[in-house]
């Protein structure tokens, strides 16, 4: 688990991300962000697409700035954030849980904040339990 | 949960399905069955694509192929079944977890069996919790 | 290219599959159908999913259809078509053309008719030229 | 069309962004550079999954590096590059260029490069034309 101060950075760049998001056909803002074992936080927001099955959720968003900015092959992952402008929890989808499994740990906790604050973790194994995963395919 | 007779069913449509899997890239067949409430079972393969990312999963053909035939505007899902050529428990990806719970209830069995057929068994609930679903966009 | 009344048939086809478009979010419907050299059609709408990027289009239902009937591992493609409730031109999307790409011949046609009937026919080539396919791979 | 410098930075980066590349599935790693009308250039490769559908190609991984860097809120993109391994021209998918279609001008040159420096130039209207794009949900 992350210290509060960490915790906090996740929640501030979940939020930072949020303003980056194109969504202009669900209206829905994803904010996401990931926490490296060398401190540095990569964040990403949703792009949404006319063809709906073209976006990227913001999850995907950052996973895919991470891994080229190299920080992937070098470095693991200790914490994920989500949020977005509603008061549930949002939680990452299925397409998600399975981006993040390819590359963080089952114990990986991912915080989901409302949009006033309120906190949810999950680690990836609880959100993604039985996973199908590289593993499967060796 | 099902009579020893329908999960027989359900597990040779499963089978059966694997046949007809389009599968040159990963060469890994994935067959996934549906049982609706009137007692009808629809199957799909997975149908992959040059490029990955294009690919359509074995149980995400099954569910188009049973909203192509108009089953989801009028029956329920009672389980679901997936299977492949290996004998590690092949779960569902987390898209086809994500596109389960579009339409399936939350207790849901869904059916897991090994290629030498040991089964396991969990709901769409354990497999996604604290899903993202249509209740999040309203 | 189709007789009239290929065209015809392929056309109200596409008009059918319309009526089992499960498509809340974006209240676009689409529907498509697919002739095989041995005269059958099978016919697909698209299918949304609350994550936006796990839907199916309606070009890609009915190829898991075609592949799941075992039609593509013994029939050719030889006509596509694909309609809407606008009166624009539809086009199948990239995802689309991609995925048709790994199917059919580059010189099959695609017809695409608009709500009040005005037919486009391009060749799957027009649509996507200069492709991405299985042989980039091998 | 670019300035031969302009066009020689577009490749470099390209050819950088392939470093990335996440593709222990295909081996096929892919390059893609954007230039904007500010000047700067954003690169992706792409970024692979065990479910093969849940990938990012390299071009769509620039565009979600390039909105997560409010980017595209402020700058047009000028030109799009891509490269791979291989001595054949590698053009983007069919997802990418939808893709790119939601961001860029018709008239926007695409540069394919082989791996040996030959060069082939499409506009997107070449590459995808008679597109589905964000006017056909308005």
């Amino acid at each position: 688990m992350l210290s509060s101060e960490e915790e906090e950075q996740l929640k501030q760049a979940c939020i930072q991300a949020k303003s980056n998001s194109y969504s202009p056909y669900s209206k829905f803002r994803v904010g996401a962000s990931f926490l490296f074992s060398n401190g540095e936080i990569v964040k990403g927001a949703n792009v949404e697409n006319a063809s709906y099955p073209a976006g990227i959720c913001a999850e995907r968003s950052a996973i895919a700035i991470a891994v080229n900015q190299g920080l992937l092959a070098t470095e693991s992952i200790k914490a994920v954030g989500v949020t977005s402008d509603t008061d549930n929890v949002v939680s990452p989808c299925g397409i998600c849980r399975q981006t993040i499994r390819e590359f963080a740990n089952l114990d990986t906790p991912i915080y989901m904040w409302t949009s006033s604050g309120a906190v949810t973790v999950r680690t990836l194994e609880e959100l993604l339990p039985l996973s199908f995963g590289p593993d499967n395919l060796a």
